[in-house]
């Protein structure tokens, strides 16, 4: 998974760090030109009414698979080792609730890539309906903290 | 808090849901003509890089208690009581680590209540740092749904 690539001391996200014991170790994955990040929520993840997932989870998602998304993007166009990046800013558009306890399917389409910012387009899927869509604006760290 | 008068039923959010035995427990009050809501992360919610705060927990307290303070604004406005809002819409702009270990606070100020739509900015601080500005729509929930 692409997260299995990010540097060590940049893997402890509680969404998709790999050194994150008690995180939701999301994985990310190229499909095509599109990039794919599935997940089942536990149920402690409700939202207000039961049954549904919180909206906090529903950004979680689509923040971490769009900051490996980019990373994954930016890594093929330069032919260089792959970066982390951080979030500069996530907008999400809550289309219909979430189901709790059905494997969600988060789609990243990357929009842009400039310089060291990279737009990505998000969908959440629950099966064929579309929950939410959203775009993250990410940027890359400079290469010198990475090395730390 | 804000959230002690959701409906029974609507009260399970892990972000601010009181019938969430594991979740966040987020409570949000008034002061003065803005909405305050404080939280201390705990250290599992970590980033990718130790000791700051993961994007998905600073959209969650955001997302949070930009619907607590809808909800208040609006049972303020009408007189009635307070009813559920859901998130339409969310926009995080991450503009600085958010340090984790320390009380963070959310600031929300009520720009617009429209019908059923509420408006509401908000800003995350740790300390005198402005980490995330936030905007979320927020729209009331049907009355007769949170009867059942």
């Amino acid at each position: 998974a692409i997260q299995d690539l990010y540097p060590e001391d940049y893997a402890n996200c509680y969404g998709c760090g790999r050194n994150n014991e008690q995180g939701l170790h999301l994985k990310s994955y190229w499909d095509g030109e599109e990039s794919v990040c599935r997940h089942t929520p536990k149920p402690q993840y409700s939202g207000g009414f039961p049954g549904f997932v919180y909206g906090g989870m529903i950004a979680s998602l689509i923040d971490c698979h769009g900051a490996g998304t980019a990373a994954a993007a930016k890594a093929r166009e330069s032919g260089e080792p792959l970066c982390r990046f951080v979030t500069a800013s996530l907008k999400v558009d809550y289309l219909k609730p979430t189901p709790l306890g059905v494997e969600l399917e988060v789609r990243g389409k990357v929009v842009e890539i400039k310089g060291r910012k990279v737009i990505v387009d998000l969908r959440l899927l629950a099966g064929e309906t579309l929950c939410a869509t959203g775009t993250t604006i990410m940027v890359q760290m400079p290469q010198l903290e990475q090395q730390k």
